[in-house]
């Protein structure tokens, strides 16, 4: 029996979702989608040949009886109030970062899934998922290089567009590396500081670019986070550990050499898709997976979430102030205490 | 609707395609299954949680009518009965290597696929499927480094078995070279010859190992291959096409890298099935797509089995007589002229 | 005619020093020595087999007349005295770091050779002879990655004696980087910060170890150094330019590779002897070539030792401080403003 | 006191010598010099600033009474004639290669230098002073690998000259392999076999190119070495020896790294001198060192060059034949028994 899913949002990312699940990923099919453009959301349907209804909103999708789980990928202020009500109808759900788009609207999800007492909320934060990532959270975890003590690590983009602002560099771009960091060593973020280095000739007048985001742990480990999203060189994501006895680093993506024209080289992506593709794939066939198997979802929780969602909140402070800011997470609850990691 | 699969064979090879088709991959269903061990059949069955009928033998799944495509997994002797089967009832088939034992089994379903005029068979041959040959195949067809005119590669396993005999070397080991390169450098085998360096102490003692070959091409192109089946390190596949203006080579798995104890290192897999299981998974879903999409295989064909029987036959006289020998290939059939690589 | 060289304090570096010149490389030769301990003077006389007089002290080596140029190797806090007295006796000067243990001992010697008005002080620091550091510079000295932005480096040692105290960590460490980085992007300093991740368990209790410096210059680049002196791995040095348009970064040290137990590994060294010795030689033989054929010193000068004073006693109050640190530096005199670089 | 040497042949690599004894290394120095042209040489002495004496004929200059030790850079076929004048004067004699155009001028040496019964000729095989070679050397005596089985070389060109024949390739290119690899694994060629593989296009009509040579050792080592001189991209120098256990492999040489345009790249050497240019160092400093404090010449012997001459012979009789053809060498002599390696 198949996992019955839902998607509320059929832009570019729910349209990839989709196309996973009906055409490269097993145990899933999808019966439902719905968007604030119907006729985008019947293209959808025509277009990857699906036997799903197009509802008129997420409610009414939510509540479809054939729907087990959904899949949120609408915009982001329209997340929290998709997530509310899956929980409440005791439904699964996958919902693309950010689960909110204030701490407070994640804390909500969490003190619903709470009360809801089943693990139904999963991110979207792929790396987890990633060959490379989940090779780090193994040695790290089996202790090859003691206790970890240093980040450093780089997240940089060929180019990014018109719209991309100042703090989207830590709210949409360094999101990913808060979330996967905190994972990979078991830690909390205690305060952050953001400085400008030079500006780049190649970003936008109204764009700081590059930034260095040093984030430090209640555990004492210190993380240097570059983040330069018009490197023009391609898209790039580096990170490193120092521990106290060995460094483990992640490895370029795999791809031929070549010996050519004086030049011993090999291609840097251009192109951030292709960096995660694998990492998506396994993010949704475990999310598919865990419910059928297990009942629960696993992978990223809510409370995953709230930290993201409180940790970019004081980076973006820190851009603005220049100083140290604190991350004040509220206590971690009893609930999630056992989620911590991906489950292998 | 899903591609409903028949699967003669129910050893490890197909085990792991059931698991493949049912759990990972999208578009097919095991609906039938059949082994010479009906017991173990059924097993398979209910260990996996199919919607399948056991049956008694090859002819009556491959004639059963909710069956649309085979795959054939069982012992190598018991290939070319099975596929000359399926080709007369004009079901789809994919068939592990060999395609047959003899070369001459392989030219009968060549024929027999010709009378059909339709692509039917595909042989698993997965390499082509493997992201590090599929860059150097498409550098090479780009022509990035002009024409190949050497190419060094190697094939290295920890250990073998006691059973493992000398002419398994070629028959076994080398005839996943034997089907990549031919395919990469779109040549054919013109001769070979087996030279034996100093026996390992790794080896057993009716083994020969490691062994080196070389085979020349129609087009004059040389490839040494090493072969070293006891070579205690590692599972290693090289790979390196040398041109006229520049070379490409495999990479390396993708691993994270580690500092300690002064040595910066990484790790090598130990464990072939690891190297190609992403290959495994984009081969069997490209028979499924294909099928689906196109009404035909793509992928290795018959004619490709056949070269590799050929190919492998004449290493195996080499290595006995020590001499150069001919790859006395026939004229490639006007219907094989077309279906020479991967579609993209 | 050889340079006819006396050597001031015949310790460790010293003994270096002068089997260098007598026995690997042209145009030098030792003719003079002196040390605190005359004893160890003369057997490093009887060692070498030199053909060299062991003076009484620094001041009637400096005026024998038949030494044309010294190698300061005495304690740091006997180079300002000596170095004082070569330049008032006109002789060139090679002084191993610290020119002088405070930024006014730097002045003062500034302040001399201005008087001379010829370049006679040369400062030990070898890493700009580094071929390594040599292509960096080229690259970055011809636009290849545009304007650097930031630099990311680590200096780790495999451990460090018990009287290793925590500001030797940028006094006697992190130094090299101070002295190499602004020669490298032809930049000043403008502030330091210091970091204390956690403490490491391999560092002794009065040491705190490793250490995160964040430099920015004046130009608006932005340094992150870590410095880890209890690594255990090895002794490994990394530098990283991340520039407007590209990325250069320093190579490993040259060493085979080797595959054995599932390993693929490279040594790393353990000795920070063996990183440098061969930038120890060019750099002396820089020393004796220039003195030789243009009659002045090259390589670093005396204002940069000032540099480095400067911006490791700002180091110093920042590691203190825990505050951002400015870097006071005076205005460069007119008389360095063309001894920026080494001469290629 | 410094070593005299006297130098034979004042073309391109005699000027080197002069300038690296004279500008790079300790403890020689040039006293007499000779050439055909003798105006060529005396110009030399003019060009270096050379304290030495211009003599008509390689006879005067050997005889002189000041003159210790001779280089021998001369053009081949006068090699054979000055080295024995050198022998039977009892003066250490640096021979370039060839040490004799033939295996029976070889020879003759060979003889001569066991009757003076000392060490005077060492031939000019600088790999062995490679830090790249001196580092596989150690890791196969200390069994790193286990037995040595087989080894993959490559010698690479950017481009040849017109006057580059198809025998040179053996005799002047893969010349310096074949030094290597026999000293590299304490081992004998037993015979070669020469493999055309299709002409590259950037050869001249005259010459093939790239050729590949299988050599056999006594042992039972394989070896296959591909020579290709116009291959465009660069000078590439490749070793990898598979051991029983594991495989070492020369490293590249060390090159900044670059990220840009899409591409994470290191240059290759378009240059064959800067390649070995250290190892060259290294080679005339060892000539020199050991005569100063050995009494005796070390590194690679008359006897190694008779290996070199007989192999290449029978490599240029298996180009022509087309057959695997013997190594005929004579019995070691019990001289040389002890003269394999390059002292540590």
């Amino acid at each position: 029996m198949k996992l019955r899913i839902g998607v509320i949002g059929t832009g570019a990312i729910g349209k990839e979702h989709i196309n996973r699940i009906t055409n490269k990923l097993a145990g899933g099919e999808i019966v439902a989608v719905t968007d604030v453009n119907q006729e985008a959301a019947q293209q959808v349907v025509t277009d990857y040949s699906l036997n799903a209804k197009v509802y008129p909103d997420d409610d009414s999708l939510i509540s479809a009886e054939n729907v087990d789980a959904v899949l949120v990928t609408s915009w982001g202020p329209a997340h929290e109030s998709s997530v509310l009500k899956a929980i409440k109808a005791n439904k699964f759900v996958f919902c693309e970062k950010p689960l909110a788009t204030t701490a407070e609207g994640c804390m909500r999800i969490v003190n619903e899934e709470i009360k809801a007492d089943k693990r139904l909320v999963q991110v979207g934060f792929m790396r987890r998922y990633d060959s490379g990532y989940v090779q780090l959270k193994e040695a790290i975890d089996n202790r090859v290089i003691g206790e970890p003590l240093m980040i450093h690590c780089a997240h940089r983009n060929p180019v990014v567009g018109d719209n991309y602002t100042t703090d989207m560099a830590v709210v949409d771009t360094l999101v990913h590396e808060i979330d996967a960091l905190h994972w990979l060593i078991n830690d909390d973020y205690e305060s952050v500081q953001v400085i400008y280095p030079k500006k780049s000739k190649n970003a936008l007048p109204h764009l700081r670019d590059p930034q260095i985001v040093i984030i430090e742990t209640k555990g004492g480990v210190v993380i240097n986070a570059e983040i330069y999203v018009n490197c023009k060189y391609g898209y790039d994501i580096q990170c490193e550990i120092v521990g106290e006895d060995g460094i483990v680093k992640l490895p370029e993506p795999s791809s031929i050499s070549l010996r050519k024209d004086g030049k011993f080289s090999t291609d840097i992506l251009m192109d951030w898709q292709r960096r995660f593709v694998d990492a998506y794939d396994v993010e949704i066939q475990d999310f598919i997976d865990s419910i059928q198997q297990k009942g629960e979802v696993s992978g990223p929780t809510a409370w995953d979430g709230y930290i993201a969602a409180v940790t970019t909140d004081a980076c973006v402070k820190a851009q603005e102030s220049g100083q140290k800011e604190p991350v004040a997470l509220q206590e971690k609850p009893e609930f999630y205490q056992t989620f911590t990691t991906v489950e292998k």
